[in-house]
């Protein structure tokens, strides 16, 4: 089963939200304190899966703001290298900073991440900066939750989602759940599913899907009961190493399966998966492919030391799922 | 034409949002600074509203956050007093204060607000003080659109919102533009056209309805032709002495006119039309009575001192819609 | 024994601080929610102080910020009504509101005050506003503690003082210590010993004392050998209707008594106790005499409605010295 | 002319306020978009003092707050290493981050410092978190200008310099003026006089001295004479690569030449002069060397990467006055 785009559009994809700095630890399988030099990557979900998209070839923009500083001018600059349209990407005038995370990876199963989100540039996207005629010359509008956990970010992206369904642009809401930017479930599970309700697509985990209902060890039937009442059509549900379900409102359901892979640390699983995802359905492959290339993106993103940087080719995810085995559960 | 509604609950009408104090100007007609005393009466829209529903004979309760001192506690004795169910009223333990109006009266055409609606009590409602078992006694939730100007009170909004709908309960969004509790128009229009796409009637003046749309000279035809795409079936739009339209979705469209009137200041014309109105379309009278009950309401409270104490009974409302002249424009 | 001021100055007395508006309730003897009108006056207490002051026949100025409004206006005009100069009295540019004491009389002993303090005009008094050649022109500064509460009126007072200091200019320091306005106590014991240090005269209660000491049950005789390590020369501690004490660094110790009276409330008795006490030092009287101007001055407020309209004459005063019984302990 | 300090204290030095991470350029020479890592130290002007005053053998003790994080424990642990005792550096339970510097160096002579310092630890230092037995036991209780620029801290220090006076512990106030961190210029003057006045040894550049002052190109003379009213007895004055002076209120002034060194960066050169200059000092050597130390102690840190790892030796500031050229200007 194949999912449709409108095909008249100029971009693939515009992403909307945040793009950071990842510090990553250069010396790692310790605790950060003995950790004494960082490499810099570009970071955030929404960057990282608009360069990811990018690098397997879609034709990809992105809306956001960044600081008025070295941070911010750097990460300009990377996601222009990777051929992202960085038009729409709005300069701070406020003296707000690039947030930052400094990764610590004690070992592949101990990963924490120390955050910089306090008062950060990408959080004061404001709804007059948001522009419909950049908007609607895209196929998709892919929204990070993240976006949507503080004022006038917040209202930035519920614009930029108005505007996406007036002119024909489907919204991919990528749940993307940061406890420490929100200040209750509550508050996020009024957003999430305000949101859930307006989109085409979702895509989260189990446990952010359970954010969104504000509830605990909820079942998927019950989740695409819910959400299929609404705008969504197709819901896809991660479930770690058991891999990933989506259904659509037709009534079907597909199951994807993790590869086996040395992991080195966790971070990025979530942004891989999505962008390469998101291209295989955008480039007309079928949705149970799309889950493959999903899974086989996320593989080797944890094997490697960054997030963006590391983000695969079609070729190294096409080799993967011929050579590489599942996970069985 | 008569609208619909759920007959089988307990509630006509269940009010969320502000409820504050009136200071009015006790010798008027003179600048404020001239004022001496001032006569202290409960204020704010959707108290207002619910005030006048309950002195007109509808079940009606309220949702809201009162200050934990004097003030809070005569908004909550006189609202009790006229017959509300006040038990979802929750005090505030945080220290906030009642939201203040102090009323100036120059002449009937002179009368401006000095608002005291920094940090007060109404605007810190949050979400899990909403609870679902109580909205879904109520035919009609009464949304205010000054309740979503800030959070956690516009996330409490939203939840009551989506509880409403879950439980067959008609969402009536009141749009009352009060702009010195906004950040910007932009803010307002996105959570205005959220809301009003998500509601069942809407009521507002013209002025308002362009607010929601960030345009200016707005036409009621657009409106309508977009709200009618989205939830509501029922818009009413208020032009001043002109009257007010009442649209359907059906198609139909009624005119309510006004009344002449000896008018003393113009504070609470829209609480008393609205609780009028709703008065009448509640109790099984068709649309364009509810109109005619509407502009008698206001046409009486303008003539008064206060917004609330002055609201009418049936009675009154009736024998000015057979005595007075309506104006002709 | 008299205290010296310097002869060559323009005004007797500048106070720095707010002035806000008091509403008291105008059928007392109840809880205010029984209350339905409130009478207007000016209040804050450097406000009252420089209005007894200017009743009394000095040449008061006044240095604050008040909010651009009828409540603005009408406290400019009333102090220049009673003959203060206001040329120094800021006008507030960013919406900052009026401070407001709403005053509940249930009896004599039992007096509330329900505060409206949330970001008032006269707390954003600036130091840039704050001007040398005004402070210059008198015999003493006023300085009211609870201005010390919050930045910028904070930064705006320590300037004055050290202007004050710099010009010959006698620092006097009413400690009007009120707790909503602080952080906490340690916050208000660093800013009043800093400021008492620094200053001539310090007048208080000896609870206010003990606030400035971070102690409790503080003795008097700790209190003075510690200020008079500084630049204090007298110290007035008020004991309530025990009377109070006027030391001098020189070494004596004065004793003022309270007199009888018929108690309606008891606000404003600190302040008609500094302007009058400060009224007979200014005018050369001796410290004694002093000590019972300010008694004389308390008894006749606290047995009328206001604070600041009910600050007696100098004939009141001395006919209630003459007659009045005093208080024995 | 020595300088006297008690001598019956356990330590020698006490500094307090900040203790920050800089992540300084790895490959410099470059602007910072293209630096690709960054090597952690630990920072902070009155941590790098305490740091260089402990290298050199002085007993040195810290107040302040730190993060409870990685960030955190490892300026903790680097500073116990060092030899600095850490039992009053108190461990933030709020939330708040590590002030971070990151460092460009893009040539000798360009060097910037991009800095997050929203909302740090550091700042929120309390009142109560400051200890009268702990500050008792030293010599010199060290102030850094920019613990003054936000409360709680700001109130934390005044606090802390309250007990150093009564306790005969001598106040050394090194200006250390970030702009970043500060309101207005008018606000700094404000503290920064307040505390000058109150210190017994003042330090700074000519241009902090003006911003002490609200002043421009203001002349050394007009500084000591203002100060040499109140406490200060010893006023340190650095005029760059002109040398600097030291005005002693006995009348007699010293003048410290610098010397050449071949410069990598200009971070870090008045915390090396300040440590070693105070050493010095309490070391009981003269002023005249003492200044020699400052300034040979700044050239040897001006040569290398870091501000805090670099802090050099006795051995090595005696081999460079010994050896080294001083700068003619």
């Amino acid at each position: 089963m194949k999912y449709e785009f409108n095909t008249d559009k100029e971009f693939d994809i515009i992403a909307i939200g945040r793009a950071c700095i990842d510090l990553n630890a250069t010396e790692y399988n310790r605790p950060m304190e003995e950790t004494m030099t960082f490499t810099k990557y570009v970071g955030g979900s929404p960057a990282n899966i608009a360069i990811g998209s990018s690098k397997l070839g879609l034709r990809a923009g992105f809306i956001g703001k960044i600081a008025d500083d070295q941070h911010g001018r750097f990460i300009e600059q990377y996601m222009r290298g990777v051929g992202i349209d960085t038009s729409s990407m709005v300069i701070d005038t406020e003296g707000h900073k690039t947030g930052l995370a400094f990764t610590e990876i004690k070992s592949p199963e101990e990963c924490s991440i120390l955050m910089y989100r306090e008062d950060v540039a990408d959080l004061y996207l404001a709804p007059s900066e948001v522009n419909e005629n950049y908007i609607k010359r895209s196929k998709v509008l892919l929204v990070s939750g993240t976006a949507l956990a503080k004022s006038p970010s917040r209202e930035a992206v519920l614009k930029a989602i108005n505007l996406a369904k007036r002119n024909g642009v489907k919204v991919i809401f990528e749940l993307d759940y940061r406890p420490y930017t929100w200040k209750s479930t509550e508050e996020t599970a009024v957003y999430y599913s305000l949101v859930a309700e307006q989109s085409d697509v979702v895509i989260g985990t189990r446990d952010e899907f359970d954010v969104m209902e504000n509830a605990k060890d909820g079942m998927n039937a019950d989740t695409i009961n819910y959400l299929f009442k609404h705008s969504p059509d197709l819901v896809v549900i991660k479930h770690g190493v058991e891999g990933s379900y989506a259904y659509a409102k037709s009534g079907e359901t597909f199951r994807g399966q993790a590869y086996k892979t040395q992991v080195l640390k966790t971070f990025g699983a979530g942004d891989s998966y999505a962008s390469a995802f998101l291209y295989a359905l955008i480039s007309g492959k079928d949705i149970e492919t799309a889950l493959k290339y999903g899974s086989a993106s996320a593989s080797i993103v944890v094997s490697k030391h960054s997030s963006s940087e590391a983000m695969p080719t079609v070729k190294e995810i096409e080799e993967l799922i011929a050579s590489a085995e599942t996970i069985s559960v």
